[in-house]
């Protein structure tokens, strides 16, 4: 059975848009894939009672405590050790569920992140990474998309490393055409870390290298499968995107390709390259994102990445 | 007399587009501005004639040699001395023209800016801008994108100074709000070199300081009027816009605001930061684009940029 955690008090909606999207995500899941839900058993019971569900339908965790999306992370997560992510943490370094997601506090997530899953040896830098839907139908890679603001070449290398197996893995791509984020395609144009992870990535041979890649052209899909850039960038982009999808959706744009850059639809962004599977999720998450979020989950589980990135990175 | 000094022979389209574009311009422009083409003679009074325009409704400066679009810059400026743009920045520099605008090689230009006219005393670097629309019917401006990829804390300290005399003085705003790109609004957000600069910021008494805004909300114009970031990040948020621009026509969206992001509306990113008013425009532009590159330079001359940026520096 494969058992994934979800932080039932995560997010602005929560504990009720959480459980409506393990409902709904539970209708989709493949057999032999369950949700396991971290929170207050009497909230989440009253909720499945509200939404006539069985109220043995989800294994629950029971949990005091909540961390609020305003407290400060690493001081809450050493404080609240009742709380649901806190508990949620544990149970994923100690192999009783597969994979946590949380819609909560992103700073707690990632302290758990870090300090009790903790990177993978070899790591220099763990990622934040978002699988964003290109015009072609496809969708690309974004990493890191915040966690790592200023980047040294080497890290930016290991993120092309770490995006390519994603992308083999989860995006069950052949031989995914990695890029560099960059002002221009020549090799002489970007600031000074893009340059020299240049360097690397064309030295290197762990992945294939299509080059610099410019942000007018990541969203087609027709350049690159992964595209990489640092935490400070690629935050910038992402954000970017959300906006233009909120101002389209002001003004009444209905089209195809800008629907599917609401970001309800990928529903979380994995941690990568750390010994766990972790999925943040946006604090505002409707029940149609978390139930994505799960399903985004279940399939970074099957995709055993990190057994793959362990293996890549010894 | 005021002389507007456009590049006859530069961009993908040129002459036909340039002088094409002259001419619309020249309907539009106020009483007292005039366009004074630097090209070739033959090619721009043919092109005149099949417009069914008056040979000698434009001034024309002689030269014989054009800098390709795929020169080296600094090479093409030294040696081809009668091209349109070295003869067009020693016109500037000598005073017979207010002002020069190219679509052509912006290496060669960004050369000429630099070396002919030198930045303005007290300017560490200059930067390229660019007034984008937003969609409360407004305008922000983002600098820099592209000409300083790597920027020190003083750097963008002083870009919010340029920024915010050209919001008071071609955007006629009072109180311009200036802001600095970072990845979210609280101070202690963003990259080392931001986080820097938000101090200087916070301390300088030189514009109204409103803090951090995320790349989400400066195309709504509801938080910023200038919007400070190194020419990296300024240049990726610049071609993301393009970019959506372009999938969002290719798909047919008709949309009274992604409509005015075509970069064909505003025309040209003014040089600021040094002893002249140079435009820059798109490479591949259009008579359109070429007519509104004109008109803006003209707004810019009238500003009086140059002046009101030596007294703020010296």
């Amino acid at each position: 059975m494969l058992r994934i955690g979800i932080d039932a008090m995560g997010g602005d909606f929560a504990p009720e848009a959480v459980v409506q999207g393990a409902i709904a995500a539970a209708g989709e899941l493949p057999e032999g894939s369950t949700v396991v839900l971290f929170g207050d058993a009497e909230q989440i019971g009253a909720i499945l009672a509200a939404e006539n569900h069985p109220a043995d339908a989800f294994e629950i965790v029971h949990t005091t405590e909540v961390i609020g999306m305003n407290e400060h992370p690493a001081q809450a997560f050493v404080k609240k050790t009742d709380s649901s992510v806190v508990v949620g943490f544990h149970h994923l370094k100690a192999g009783k569920i597969d994979g946590f997601a949380s819609a909560g506090n992103t700073g707690a997530i990632l302290v758990g992140s870090m300090q009790v899953m903790q990177q993978i040896e070899g790591v220099i830098r763990p990622a934040i990474s978002a699988q964003i839907n290109t015009s072609n139908g496809r969708s690309f890679l974004l990493l890191d998309v915040g966690l790592n603001v200023d980047c040294k070449p080497e890290v930016l290398y290991q993120y092309a490393v770490i995006g390519n197996a994603y992308a083999q893995n989860i995006m069950k791509l052949e031989s995914p055409r990695v890029a560099l984020l960059s002002i221009g395609e020549e090799k002489e144009k970007g600031n000074i870390a893009t340059k020299a992870a240049y360097e690397l990535m064309e030295q290197g041979n762990q992945f294939r290298f299509v080059g610099n890649v410019e942000s007018k052209y990541i969203f087609t899909g027709d350049l690159a499968d992964v595209v990489v850039c640092d935490g400070f960038v690629g935050n910038i982009i992402l954000k970017q995107a959300e906006g233009f999808y909120e101002i389209a959706k002001a003004n009444g744009v209905d089209d195809p390709y800008i629907n599917k850059l609401n970001y309800e639809i990928v529903g979380g962004t994995p941690v990568l390259g750390i010994n766990g599977n972790v999925m943040v999720g946006h604090g505002c998450s409707s029940p149609f994102a978390i139930k994505n979020m799960i399903l985004q989950t279940e399939r970074t589980i099957r995709g055993r990445l990190v057994r793959k990135l362990c293996e890549i990175f010894n």
